[in-house]
């Protein structure tokens, strides 16, 4: 038999023409192969974000990474990404607008927000959050495109609020409202500190949003459209994405690489000796290669220049209230010089590119935002990226649904209780 | 270059040696493909369930699935797929003590449910609740091999006292809290309707929930898998999980198999005009096709002796206390007859077969289970597999990163919003 009953675990719900599919056509050695961690392996066709990982070049709907960051707003990338292209003056405005009255959440999650035990990490209660705000979305039993880019939009617009309420909430501050008057950036900002932030800091934060906005499909992103491959809805593919983010191997890094600076390396002369003594134990260092790249990561190389800028500029940096009072940057060398010379060294006896993560640790940090926020930061970006995928998995959906080859035994008998 | 570096998204923690590794061999052939639904593409190795389509059968870490119904509980099938062994007497009992001392939730658990809106789904509640419940987890910031079994085992205990709580809080009636001395599937019973339930019954309803506690990697076992990859927390894995299993795609058919046969077909002269009409108008007829089994779903078989058994023994089923009394039994006719009834003709006429849900409905409705606690009912049987799972991907993890094809266009001119 050359075809199988197309459909998925437990199904149902197909005409009767769309039971059959063709199987892939694979060589021999591919029927026999095991594809782990699914390296290499193309999953569907996408028109949002392209990786050149030889040229090291990013592109969102076609656009260079480059000329977006220098160019746009988390808002106009927000919309490029989820409706493919860039917004008229009046598109954008409509989208802006419909941000900012998406901005609060409802009483009810705040309440729950202000329940929670206060040593539990950011993640874990946006992605509780996230899951409960679907029970009080309008459109909750609403499926067509047009209600899930409504529910994606509410999702990208509360996020900072969540994030800024639950951080003002662990550490005992009063709550700030969301502004109507705010960009997106400089709000989440401003939620977070109760002062608005000057043009500089909301550029700078702006780009780095940016760069964080999208990548393909990272691991998180994945997780994303394999929950809405089921035909399942945009909250539970967002809920599962920011899980996924959590872990170290994913957004987890940038925390890592911070950490390291702050906690071992400490100061420059002390970059090589660090890096020299890791490598002999064979253990890690963070910030450095990727799966896709062999060059530069292009947002580590647009994120290493606005690391210089502010660490060579001071005067915006210190301008910058501290989110958290507990990281001075008087006491560390310059994080910017640091991971200078450890890219440099890395590139010279390893010939190991930095990451995404080795620069934004560095940028994240002179802005004055603490470690512990970081990957927060990342989901609250990373959310308009999810959105545009879960949007184009549905478009044209298969329900994503591989194969494990099993390898243990079969047969075997079963022994009564009394007998083992 | 015929090599890659390792790593993810945005990574960081390779000890050196591990930055490079193999790229996959495959044929041209494959290299241009893709692979969209991921149909036949293997992922990894696994010792936990062998799915036999062509022959129609099904073990569980070896052992052949109509064995653990005839002998086994949900407890000791649930220490099957999380230890790879069937458990001694003494593991069984330590087990089963476990289970039962973790059935209770926290009390701010209760409280947000109870704060929930009355019109939402159960599976939204339950997704939100076990999100919310790693907040309270004692092993939180523990991520060994040991904490994650504890945790599984509080996931896997925990869910049916979520789901009897929202169910009853739904409801307005007052809650029960979980028993001490019932089994896991007699106990879930109790708490949802107060009764305990005879032994006959509880004996049919252990079967039904061990054919639903594992299917190899289906799209929630594999949204668990992909989120636990990059090495977060279990309760990320089984949230994603949850949230996937929600589709129609997934653990939403044999609900919409229940609801056509109560809401269109109605009695058993009905089923072939019903499925004629359904044929020529394209459209779909619920439990029939499976992606894997080309022949009898083993599941349907033994659910199709169990609802055989359930509608012509019908003083078992009448002694059950209605969970609802929104559905009767006596309006409509016996359901296992419609069903064989519409199995013969999608043979016959189509040669397809009928996979879980077809029979499943029929044997949870003589249960007296109402339609929309299939799913989460589901969701608490496969909780032990998707832990089964997320244990054996963590014990030989590669971050699973799979990659998209661009073919979108390239190296668009950004324009002033000006001038768009």
């Amino acid at each position: 038999m050359d075809r199988e009953l197309e459909i998925c675990e437990t199904t149902d719900s197909f005409a009767c023409e769309d039971y059959k599919e063709e199987e892939p056509k694979m060589c021999e050695l591919d029927q026999a192969k095991t594809y782990k961690g699914l390296i290499g392996i193309y999953v569907d066709e996408s028109y949002i974000t392209y990786i050149d990982g030889i040229r090291g070049e990013l592109y969102y709907r076609g656009y260079p990474l480059q000329d977006l960051v220098n160019n746009s707003s988390f808002e106009e990338v927000a919309y490029l990404l989820i409706y493919g292209k860039l917004p008229s003056k009046l598109e954008l405005k409509a989208f802006n607008d419909e941000m900012i009255k998406e901005r609060n959440i409802p009483d009810n999650i705040l309440t729950i927000l202000k329940s929670f035990p206060r040593n539990t990490t950011r993640i874990e209660l946006l992605r509780t959050s996230v899951s409960a705000l679907s029970l009080y979305d309008p459109d909750d039993y609403d499926f067509s495109e047009e209600a899930n880019i409504r529910k994606g939009i509410r999702i990208i617009a509360k996020i900072p609020t969540v994030l800024a309420f639950s951080h003002r909430i662990q550490g005992n501050l009063p709550l700030i409202e969301p502004s109507e008057d705010l960009s997106h950036a400089c709000n989440y900002y401003y939620m977070m500190t109760g002062e608005v932030p000057n043009n500089d800091f909301t550029r700078y934060f702006d780009k780095i949003l940016i760069c964080h906005m999208d990548h393909s499909i990272n691991s998180s992103t994945f997780s994303c459209r394999v929950t809405v491959s089921t035909l399942s809805d945009i909250y539970s593919g967002i809920t599962s994405a920011i899980g996924t983010l959590r872990g170290p191997l994913h957004g987890g890094a940038n925390e890592r690489v911070m950490n390291a600076m702050l906690g071992e390396v400490k100061n420059k002369e002390n970059v090589i000796p660090w890096a020299q003594s890791k490598l002999e134990k064979k253990e890690k260092i963070m910030g450095f290669g990727h799966r896709v790249y062999k060059t530069w990561d292009p947002r580590a190389k647009i994120l290493r220049e606005i690391s210089k800028d502010l660490w060579s500029n001071l005067d915006v940096v210190e301008k910058i209230p501290d989110i958290q009072h507990e990281e001075h940057k008087g006491e560390i060398d310059n994080i910017y010089e640091m991971t200078e010379i450890l890219t440099d060294f890395m590139i010279k006896t390893k010939n190991i590119y930095p990451n995404v993560d080795l620069y934004s640790a560095g940028a994240l940090h002179a802005l004055g935002i603490p470690t512990a926020l970081f990957t927060p930061l990342f989901a609250a970006s990373r959310s308009a990226g999810w959105v545009a995928h879960a949007i184009e998995q549905l478009s044209d959906n298969k329900l994503i649904r591989p194969r494990l080859r099993y390898i243990g035994e079969l047969d075997k008998k079963y022994e009564n209780i009394d007998n083992r």
